[in-house]
């Protein structure tokens, strides 16, 4: 499995797919704001969207459009600086148009123009900025590596990086490839939160197919990292299979490997974006182990990672483990808190939820690291999940109070 | 109705109680750490203990000793800087030690003593610190506004102030007090959390009124605000009645009037708490009105006091409504996003889902105040509430990164 975070190299193209990146002038900032992926005809496509109640315009015409289309989808146009959300008719009628400006150029139905848009909440959506642009954007796409990188750069906001794995694997000696490319910082949270994932692939399948090794994905990646608890009203995962490779997910052993490459890609970006959290000093790996079932874990997880006392000890390298159990305790499961035990580092701290003697220097010297253990076992049952959040930084409160006026 | 933080004159004791204070040398800082009330024989008590399944060993002896004795309470020990909780056995044997030799002084049963714990986690319970000092705490017990004072400042943690709050009502030309005396500013969330509540009157009534008056009050007071939305193991709130004032609450008009000062102390004693919250330099009423149910407007209230971009916004005085709106919208609550309004001071900010023209600099000037006020209407029916929280300081995660080791 190979990462890249801006390197032009290591990343291995799928076929069928070209990439491009425009500045329109949405950001103040003058950085590139519109980006597309143009999708060789007969490709398909899987989709998630956030769980909020509140959804931006561009997911409520990708989620109609799809149906209209059974998932075949040939563009993907997203800016960023403008998360068209709460702009009412205006703003779904712009989103509307940028699809149908699109469709005309690449000679498709609108509906086959998967729309996204990330950044204020509440602002007018600049519908007329963007189609000025479309020409253009469309004119320069090419499948090489650097129009990739351009375009995982042009879908950032707060990130300071662009997210870019990839992983490839061999079935009757042709090469399949999965790259994804993700953006988002802040407001990352389980159930996918301001979150832009897109994953390509060369591999043939069918929307139930791919519907289902994305959701697969997602399970144990996006949906375990949390960096403030927030979910935003934009997130989108897509999975877009080209099938130039000749190569289907329904041949012997195809999907088995595709699904475990898939997992892998999700995971690194999952990785990337809560490493690039806002204001992150330390990135926690949160082991849940002995839970009944995976959802009680993630349950567990979440209400550790949601903590503001827990985060902010994490911030001090703090191995306060008394906030983590009574942040366990307040999960809503009906643990046992004198049969949880709990780990930093090597190092058990808690032993059926009593203090456990421990060496507090060294417990203190893990937790100053960027990457951080801590373990929790809960003596219910055989399941276990490993989440990653991070601390709360007086960075994360400097950057999100400084954000919109 | 009179509020009092630390002034001498302004509260009316109710008949019955005597109030001291110690210093056990718990606190490293040596300031008191051992409060007491004696209550006049015949007192019944209330109680209220926290939801989190993590619980300190005081609570587990306080609730078997009031099913033991049907609510009588002959004195409430606390000690602060040590939460005994997550102390195992030596520290349910410890409470349990300092309730009978607090008998043994007093005259009573083990059941009769109210034992109360606020401070670190995890820390061995100092019993032996404790029961040396209990013959000097009861024999320097006083019905005094002065001992109460010290009662109040001897259960303070990382309070920088005490909280009092008192009221009175006449029945029948006689007199009767309520007084709140209360601790906790961080980790205060709905559902009680960190946060120890003594109210005593000398009305008299049964252990069921005295219940049902307390889980009233609290329904819209102590479980209407929220620093950090994190739930303490050590949350009590108790409520005393000594008789002293020979009026009962049964008596025609007594029980309403009662309810209604007991809100009002209680409904002080939460603005107070929240005012004192850990780095709090905003205090935010949160109306939200036209809610289906009651239940129903706490969960977006709630909702929108945890999220870290609101409190964050709060922070920075930010008229941020797209992260408010965004929070209902993750609230679970299935509002309808095209029906919610949302004023910032007197100013719409937001109506029907969309940005509403408003004078930005007016609302940045309101949120820059220390007290500021946020509405949400939500058009789906007649329940309101109102909830009382704070922004997130960059102050608030220093206190917190520093507290421990």
């Amino acid at each position: 499995m190979k990462q890249s975070q801006g390197g032009q190299s290591s990343i291995q193209l799928p076929g069928g797919f070209w990439f491009s990146a425009a500045t329109a002038g949405i950001k103040a900032s003058g950085r590139p704001d519109l980006a597309l992926i143009v999708c060789e005809p007969g490709t398909r496509a899987a989709a998630m969207f956030t769980s909020n109640r509140v959804v931006a315009a561009p997911l409520q015409v990708a989620k109609a459009s799809l149906r209209v289309t059974r998932g075949a989808v040939r563009a993907v146009v997203v800016n960023s600086g403008n998360a068209n959300c709460a702009t009412g008719s205006p703003g779904y009628r712009g989103c509307r148009q940028v699809c149908q400006e699109s469709a005309k150029i690449v000679g498709s139905r609108p509906q086959e123009i998967f729309p996204a848009s990330t950044g204020i909440i509440g602002v007018p959506f600049p519908a007329a900025k963007i189609v000025a642009h479309l020409p253009e954007l469309f004119r320069n796409s090419l499948a090489t590596t650097d129009a990739a990188h351009a375009f995982s750069r042009a879908i950032m906001t707060t990130d300071t990086r662009p997210k870019v794995a990839c992983g490839t694997f061999l079935v009757r000696d042709r090469q399949i490839s999965i790259l994804g490319i993700a953006k988002g910082s802040g407001m990352i949270h389980p159930q996918l939160a301001t979150m832009l994932v897109y994953l390509l692939t060369d591999v043939s399948g069918t929307t139930t197919q791919l519907n289902l090794a994305l959701k697969e994905a997602s399970k144990r990646t996006f949906n375990c990292i949390s960096v403030d608890g927030d979910t935003s009203t934009n997130d989108t995962a897509l999975l877009l299979a080209s099938g130039r490779s000749g190569v289907s997910l329904k041949e012997g052993g195809a999907g088995k490997r595709f699904q475990a490459v898939l997992l892998e890609v999700c995971n690194s970006l999952a990785q990337q974006i809560v490493a690039d959290g806002e204001g992150v000093q330390h990135v926690i790996r949160l082991t849940v182990e002995q839970a009944k079932e995976f959802e009680e874990a993630r349950q567990i997880a979440a209400a550790i990672s949601h903590s503001l006392l827990v985060k902010t000890a994490w911030a001090g390298a703090d191995p306060n483990w008394g906030r983590i159990l009574a942040a366990i305790g307040s999960s809503g499961v009906a643990i046992n808190p004198s049969r949880v035990n709990i780990y930093v580092g090597d190092q058990m701290v808690c032993r059926n939820g009593q203090a456990h003697p421990f060496d507090e220097k060294r417990a203190h010297d893990h937790l100053s690291q960027f990457r951080c253990d801590v373990r929790v076992q809960l003596s219910r049952g055989r399941a276990s999940l490993q989440f990653h959040t991070t601390d709360l930084s007086a960075e994360y409160v400097r950057i999100n109070a400084d954000y919109s006026t």
